[in-house]
C-alpha cells in the first residue's frame, strides 16, 4: 500500500485497511465509531458550528501543511465565535495514485494540531476520485464548540473601542506564493497557520469588554473588517502606520504588486474590545509567542453607520475607505 | 455571472455576490452567519455526528442529483443511529468553468430535501479551483442529530432476532451505471436516494426492541451487514431469495457481472429486530411508500461469533459465507 487505488473509496476490504492504518492510527478508534454516527454528550446546552474545506496548493509549505491548517482554521472559527472547540470530523477527497506516505504525515499532523486545541476529531470519511479528478487531496473538517457564558457582545459596540490585531498580517499568503516559486526570490517566511484557542480563552476569561472577534482568513485584515462593518452597522478607522507587517512580508507584496490587508492569515485574530481594556487585552496578547507581535491597529469610528465603512488613515496623512477583495488574487490559499 | 471563476473562491466582493445570489436565495439567511460559527441552543445533551463528502459522478442522474444525495446520505446517517437529524453544514469544493445554473439547481434540491427531512443547513462554506484540479462540484455534508431517548439497543441482539431491509437493493447503483450511459442498455431505473427521517422515526416510536440499524450505502447490504457483525461480534444468516431485488437492476447485474449485494443504496435501510416484533416493523415499514417493499430478509444465527460471520443461504439451497466488498467495482458511487 505505497498509492491511493480507486478501491481505497469504495467501503470495501481495501478501504477498511485504509481506515485502519492511516486514519485509526493517527485519530485513534473511538467507541464512537459503533454507530454511522459519533454520539457525544454535551455538557452545556449552546454549541457554535462550523465548516470548511481546504483545497491550499502546494499541499506542504514552509510552517505547514493543508492537515495544520484544516485543524486551525476550523478551530479558530470556533474559538472567535466565543466557543470552546469541542469536536471535530474530517473528510477527506484523495486523488487516485495520491502518496500514503504524505497522506500518514497529513493526518499525524492534524492529530497533533488538534491535541495542541484540545479537540477530539469524532467522526472521518473519505472518498477517492480517478487521477486527474481532484489535485492530490481536499480536507473538510467540521467543528462543533460549547459557547462559553462569556459571551462576546457585539451589541456594546460603541465609538472609540479599541481594534486589536495579534500580530503580523500577511505570512501565510506570502508562504504560499513562495511555497509555489512564483517570488522568484527566497524567502523565510513561515505561515502563521496555529491554533488560537489557548490566546482566545485566556482573553475572554480576563479581559471584559471583548465585543468581537474574526480570524482574517481569505480575503485578509481587510476583506474581514469590511464584512464586520457591514454586518453590525459601524465603521472603523485603522492606522496603516501601525499595521504589523514583516520586512520581507511587505518586500515580497511590494515586487509583486500585493496588498498585505489582503493577504491571507491563519493564525490572527482581529479584536475588538472597550478602550478602557485596550492595554489588558494588549500585554495578555503579548504574553503568548503567537501574539508577541499584537499591536493596536484603530478604532470604531462610528456605530450608527448603516453602510459599515472600513477607513484607513494612510502614511500620508490621507484617509481612504477599503472594499472587499474585489477580484481574482490569490486561488487555493487555504 | 454565468460560470464559476475563481474570484469566487477568495472571500471577496465577487465570493460575496456568488454567497448571497445562490445559497442565501435557497439555504436563506440565518441570524446565526453574524458570527464566524452557527450557534445553537441544543433542546437535550446528547448528540449525534456524522460527516460525508460527495463525488458522485454523474451530478446529475436518474431520480436525483449530487445534493439530493448530499442531504439524504448525511440525514439516514444520523437516523439509523436513532437521532432526529438537526441542522447539516454543507461545504462546497467548485471547479472554475462550473455552470452556476447546475450550482443553482443543486442547491435548489438541498434546500428542499433538507426541508423534507426537517434538517437547517446552518454553516456553509465555498472553494473554487483550477479548471482540471476537481470534477465539477465536491459537496461535504457535516450532520448534528439529538439522539433519542428511546435509543437503540444493540446490546440485546439476540439468536432469533430478524433482520429487514425497507425495500429493493441496488437501485441507486444501477441508476448511476444507466447515467454514465455504461450498460449500454436504457433501463428506467431510478436512484432510490431519499431521506429516511420520517419512517425510521416512526419505527423508533412504534416498535419495541429496534436492535441497531444501517443505511447501506458504498459497499452495500453485504458490506454493511459484514461490518455489523464484527463490530458486534454477531453472525446474520440472510435468504437469498427473500432478498428483494428489481427484475431490471438483477438484469443489469447480470450482464454486466455486478452482484446486487454490493451495490450502493441512497434510500434503504436494514434493521435488526427482535423477532417477537418482526411483524409490526415489516407492516408498518410497508405503509410507507418508501417501505412498501420491505422483506424480512434473515435472521441473527448466533451472538456470540467473535469472527461476526454474515452468511447467505443461496437459492440452490447451499450456504455461503459473504465478505465486504474486496476490490474495485464502482468508484464515485456516492
Amino acid at each position: 500500500m505505497q498509492r491511493i487505488s480507486l478501491a481505497h473509496g469504495e467501503g470495501g476490504e481495501v478501504a477498511n485497511e485504509l481506515i485502519q492504518k492511516v486514519f485509526i492510527k493517527s485519530f485513534g478508534h473511538s467507541k464512537h465509531t459503533q454507530f454511522d454516527s459519533a454520539i457525544l454528550s454535551l455538557r452545556e446546552q449552546t454549541i457554535a458550528v462550523t465548516t470548511d474545506s481546504f483545497v491550499v496548493n502546494p499541499l506542504f509549505f514552509p510552517g505547514g501543511n493543508i492537515g495544520k491548517l484544516a485543524i486551525a482554521g476550523t478551530v479558530n472559527d470556533l474559538a472567535v465565535s466565543g466557543a470552546i472547540p469541542y469536536v471535530l470530523t474530517a473528510g477527506f477527497i484523495i486523488e487516485e495514485g495520491f502518496p500514503i506516505k504524505s497522506l500518514k504525515d497529513i493526518v499525524k499532523t492534524m492529530a497533533e494540531e488538534a491535541e495542541r486545541a484540545g479537540v477530539t476529531i469524532v467522526a472521518g470519511d473519505t472518498k477517492v476520485v480517478e487521477k486527474g479528478s481532484a489535485d492530490g487531496l481536499f480536507i473538510n473538517t467540521t467543528g462543533i464548540g460549547i459557547v462559553q457564558e462569556k459571551r462576546l457582545q457585539p451589541e456594546l459596540i460603541q465609538e472609540g473601542d479599541s481594534v486589536l490585531i495579534s500580530g503580523t498580517i500577511g505570512d501565510h499568503g506570502v508562504a504560499i506564493l513562495s511555497a509555489r516559486q512564483e517570488l522568484g526570490l527566497l524567502t523565510n517566511v513561515q505561515s502563521d497557520c496555529a491554533s488560537l484557542t489557548g490566546i482566545i480563552h485566556e482573553l475572554l476569561e480576563e479581559v471584559k469588554g471583548v465585543r468581537i472577534m474574526r480570524d482574517p482568513t481569505r480575503g485578509g485584515l481587510a476583506t474581514t473588517l469590511v464584512e464586520l462593518c457591514e454586518d453590525f452597522r459601524f465603521s472603523i478607522e485603522l492606522d496603516e502606520d501601525l499595521i504589523p507587517v514583516r520586512k520581507d512580508v511587505q518586500g515580497a507584496c511590494d515586487i509583486l504588486g500585493y496588498d498585505p490587508l489582503y493577504l491571507a492569515n491563519e493564525g490572527k485574530v482581529v479584536i475588538i474590545v472597550d478602550s478602557n481594556e485596550e492595554q489588558k487585552a494588549l500585554a495578555l496578547l503579548q504574553s503568548y509567542e503567537i501574539g508577541k507581535n499584537a499591536k493596536v491597529i484603530g478604532k470604531v469610528a462610528s456605530c450608527e453607520d448603516e453602510s459599515g465603512k472600513l477607513l484607513l488613515k494612510t502614511i500620508v496623512g490621507t484617509t481612504k475607505r477599503l472594499n472587499r477583495l474585489a477580484g481574482p488574487l490569490l486561488p487555493r490559499i487555504c
